[in-house]
């Protein structure tokens, strides 16, 4: 043993830790650990500021191991460097029930691990984001937040379209603090690469703008070291390192292929393993005690950058009393007090205008209200009316900025506004036509998991988008969303339930919100004269029809809720008691308490008829078996909006009609 | 007007009927077409070999307009060429309800249109999918079937994922038969393209091993025929064109200008246009004689092209008549009789075995028993089980070759599933971790509008996958992908349910069907033991139970089917009259009569309990507001499968203390 150098040992502490911890678990992939261990080493023995007494140290390093499968490699590094919730027996229990070292890493379980990664490309994508919050606040806050972003990743995350999206994107803008390596080790789940992957992945980031190493040997560490060098030097553009490793390093039978990346190497492999790498023990999960002097020096090493970078905060204060003020309360995530004074109010009016364009108004003063509120379109800021250019457009030159071009990259745009909101200090949004949340619902499915409240701006949410067709008409993508666990979705019926479901978007910090909006206007509702108990806030309240115990309800969501107010004035007009129920957030009114719902929706009032222009998936929990739903049975079609709606039945006239049908 | 040569009042002519079109609809995209006219011109009039009198030829060169908001340049180019059904009526209804003309292309409405397209990458990456049908047939036909597949695209399809998973995946095939024109035209819907795009496209396409030309002026006839024809003879290659292009070409005020892209130009403009082009008339819809003559010319040269394959057709039946009949048949998209006879039989076993594993042994046995039926995984080939390779693996050397290895690509997977079947011949299947979906889901979408019959084999279908935790077990996508019209999901609940599905998917060829297969293992079933009727192919059936009027009514798909049996056999002890129904889909059981609906769901049995390890979303439909659904509230959790059940409810106990608390 005491041959080795600790730097060896090291590394053979997290390959053996590796191997150990997934033979155990009867299941895990130990040959990216085994592979990547000299370069994690270096990575965060030389490189990496954290403090592992406070993982959410507020100016540390971000790590993000895209390449998730190798947890044991993330798990072994916190557990090693005194991540004192990571103890040798969570490492035990690796991938159990209740544990803290689940087979994919995830934040929410798991102190020091900044995002749940797996899904192959999200975490060179959400990485991405963190960047971008990080120059922002680098640029609003005079160099006080100042850190790099490390990514590690695998040919399964660049094989992945999302890498492509975010590779150019963070090319385009320069990110300089970005430092990925790439664990290039000729190996897929299905073979060599050669079967599928033979592209030539550094001219490739080189046609990105990114600044490009190659380094021959994985486990020369300063090689590692000096490119890990360079690439922070390279301030003005990201940089990856090909780093050339062998899968599964150290098993005589099993490194080099594909046996090693997703199964437990065996107990007779493990034994040869650790005797070719001349380690010292047969005991499973030994640790060399001065490993673990040596890599435990991180805890004082990040004691002492946390307490540098307080002393420089407290200097701020003095400095510069507001905008520390500022900085602590978005480093805290909290709101400003009345931080929703100043959003538009709504005077009813008949003609209306779409709800896109009332968010579009509400969205500008949250721009002036909350400086951390930052995101942009993909290519549709002019559509999705998210653009307002007097609080700054981020590009290379500025920084300070909060509006965002993703271009057409919708699945970037959605990882990398988790990764502004993973990062702290930043509220990060995306926006696109409803139809092509389908392009990142990966991304919002990881901010559901992840609790990470990422807002999805999207419009044109129905065939009410008219002549651009099927191809653009969302039909099944409100059941789709609202099917997700933890996903709040906002589909407002006029202007002030805009504003209203903008609020609650905004007050959601422990999971992502999706806006459905019009392109079409819809009236603003007159509250008072409808006799609206409730509003938006509540997820759904009664719009029109007051106290009265109706004869049946007429549920509609958005631009459907027009169509309900027209059939209510019929049957009115024809002595029924109706009511109209607008029910923007499924997700939000289930919150309410069930005085709320038995007011809202009474159970004894069973004929219901609701109505949405999309598919009726999901809706019998509120009409029952008995209720109606009009929806549209199958996709979309190709004319003016208003022949669409006509032509499918969305009229008063054809609602009123079916409501009777239940009397 | 005589005084333009024929080539440039043709051109124009494209560029006018787009202008007009536009115009008259009050809403679309004359931007597009205008600059691309000259490369489209040169590419159908020069190099396209199609019949406009047969769209359907099965040995046509494809034509795929990947920027689908240009539609009118197709239809202008339809029309111009002598497709009988695009008359000048149907351009002068572009974008009306019930023409032909929608606002973006759909092949399921026009002839002569290959593919839906307008989400963007969409065509990009369905086209590589073409070229593969194509590469296969020409292999195994001894070079029969044999074109070109020609792709219009856009900066929006470049910046999306799809289109580098597609050209990585293109240039490692070495697929020479494609040939892509990308407008560069330094526009995007927000601004300049220096705003978001500044990535070296050439030098990217290059790193993926295409052959890659510029062309600096997109107006140059005789370059752009020079580059096409150049592609054409780099047949180890992919090739892509970057044409240099002016977006509104010839409008003095928006050329070039993203004002151009996405609405009318307005009368005034479009006179003034009309007079910088030269163009003789100010009528709307003006088309020149000698265009119509000159263009039309393809009708006669289509005709003399299908004879002479005709010819070869007939050539090859004598030559070759096993072949001959092989081709016609795939071609006419028919199945052998008795396609199934040798689908395997699974004897009744309470250990039994994994969906995912009967899944792999049928898919063996319809490789032999179909020709056409090709795909793969995307990396995941030894988890889905869909690796055969006696039946060849797709490769640069073996093109007549069933299998593909996707690559970690799984979006780019279903486009060129989807491509595979759009082109004819072929019948496309990809597979990956049911999770995954999420990455194809705008793929699947688009096979669910086009009609193709892409078949999805996901694996790994719920928490049964155990430990590799959250991010991997699916809980909202049974209910998304069952939510997406058109889509027919299949979760079988054993190994004899999962050949009779397999059965339903293949016969399915009029949308696509998606597989939740399992993991782990399930217990083969003994119907005759437990009075089944029915079965699989019915969608739902009795599983258990027999014809006894049930108290209650357990419905289970897939793994929950085995809980289902569980708590049967407890309630069975206790007497209860229980009835087991398995329901592998939904959307095959609804298109059955209302009579088998009846009986396998009698309406006055009210006391059901569905089991499904998902979300809850949407079976309410089958237990209405008073049933139990017992399913997964949240996400899942990283621990061996048979721990997560438990801890989940997912017991015999449970399940049956559930269904008594009903009764």
């Amino acid at each position: 043993m005491s041959e080795q150098r600790i730097e060896e040992l090291s590394v053979n502490t997290i390959r053996t830790l590796a191997m150990d911890a997934v033979q155990k678990a009867n299941s895990g992939h130990p040959g990216a650990p085994m592979g990547l261990a000299p370069a994690a080493y270096v990575l965060w023995q030389n490189h990496l500021r954290h403090n592992p007494k406070n993982p959410r140290w507020d100016n540390r390093d971000r790590f993000i191991l895209s390449a998730g499968h190798a947890s044991m490699l993330l798990y072994s590094l916190l557990h090693l460097t005194g991540y004192e919730q990571m103890t040798l027996e969570e490492i035990k229990n690796f991938r159990q029930w209740g544990s803290v070292t689940p087979g994919h890493p995830e934040n929410f379980e798991t102190e020091g691990v900044e995002m749940a990664t797996g899904p192959l490309g999200q975490g060179f994508a959400t990485a991405v984001g963190m960047a971008i919050a990080e120059a922002q606040l680098n640029a609003r806050f005079d160099g006080v937040v100042d850190h790099f972003t490390y990514v590690i990743c695998s040919d399964g995350d660049l094989m992945e379209g999302i890498s492509h999206e975010a590779a150019s994107l963070a090319g385009h803008l320069g990110l300089g603090k970005l430092v990925y390596i790439y664990d290039d080790n000729n190996i897929t789940i299905d073979g060599g690469t050669d079967i599928s992957f033979t592209e030539d992945v550094c001219a490739r980031f080189e046609s990105y703008g990114w600044h490009v190493q190659r380094v021959s040997d994985g486990t020369d560490l300063d090689a590692i070291d000096a490119a890990i060098e360079e690439a922070k030097e390279a301030t003005d553009k990201p940089s990856i390192i090909a780093l050339r490793t062998v899968i599964g390093y150290g098993s005589p039978a099993k490194a080099g292929t594909s046996s090693s990346h997703g199964s437990p190497l065996g107990d007779e492999e493990i034994a040869r393993t650790k005797e070719a790498l001349g380690w010292p023990s047969k005991e499973p999960f030994f640790i060399p005690e001065e490993v673990l002097e040596h890599m435990g020096a991180a805890a004082d090493q990040g004691h002492k950058l946390e307490s540098e970078w307080a002393d420089r905060m407290e200097k701020y204060a003095a400095e510069n009393p507001e905008k520390y003020a500022e900085l602590t309360r978005r480093l805290a995530g909290e709101l400003p007090e009345n931080w929703d004074a100043d959003l538009p109010q709504f005077a009813p009016d008949a003609k209306g205008m779409a709800t896109r364009k009332a968010s579009g108004k509400v969205v500008e003063r949250i721009y002036a209200a909350l400086p951390e509120f930052s995101g942009g379109s993909a290519d549709l800021a002019g559509s999705n009316l998210t653009l307002f250019p007097d609080y700054g457009v981020f590009s290379r030159e500025t920084r300070d900025a909060q509006n965002i071009h993703f271009g057409v990259r919708e699945h970037a745009m959605g990882a990398a506004a988790n990764g502004m909101n993973l990062h702290g200090g930043v509220r990060g949004f995306g926006a696109t036509f409803l139809i092509f949340s389908d392009y990142m619902r990966p991304a919002l499915r990881l901010a559901a998991l992840m609790k990470t409240p990422t807002i999805g701006v999207f419009t044109h949410d129905s065939i009410g988008l008219g002549e651009d067709g099927p191809t653009h008409q969302p039909i099944e993508q409100l059941a789709s969303l609202r099917a997700m666990p933890n996903m709040t979705v906002l589909r407002p019926a006029d202007a002030n339930e805009t504003r209203e479901c903008w609020k609650v978007a905004i007050e959601n910090t422990t999971g992502p919100s999706a806006f459905a909006l019009t392109r079409q206007a819809v009236a603003t509702y007159d509250r008072d004269a409808l006799g609206s108990i409730g509003d938006a806030t509540r997820g759904a309240y009664i719009l029109a029809g007051g106290e009265q115990t109706p004869d049946v309800i007429l549920i509609g969501t958005g631009s459907e809720v027009g169509t309900c107010i027209a059939a209510y004035d019929i049957l009115r007009a024809e002595g029924v008691a109706v009511r109209v129920v607008s029910m923007p957030s499924w997700e939000v009114f289930e919150a309410q308490d069930d005085a709320w719902k038995e007011k809202v929706l009474p159970k004894n009032v069973g004929r219901r008829v609701a109505v949405e222009a999309a598919c009726s998936f999901g809706w019998e929990r509120y009409v029952g078996l008995n209720g109606i739903v009009h929806s549209i049975p199958g996709f979309g079609k190709s004319a003016p909006a208003e022949v669409i709606f006509e032509k499918m039945g969305f009229t008063g006239d054809h609602i009123a009609k079916l409501a009777k049908s239940l009397l």
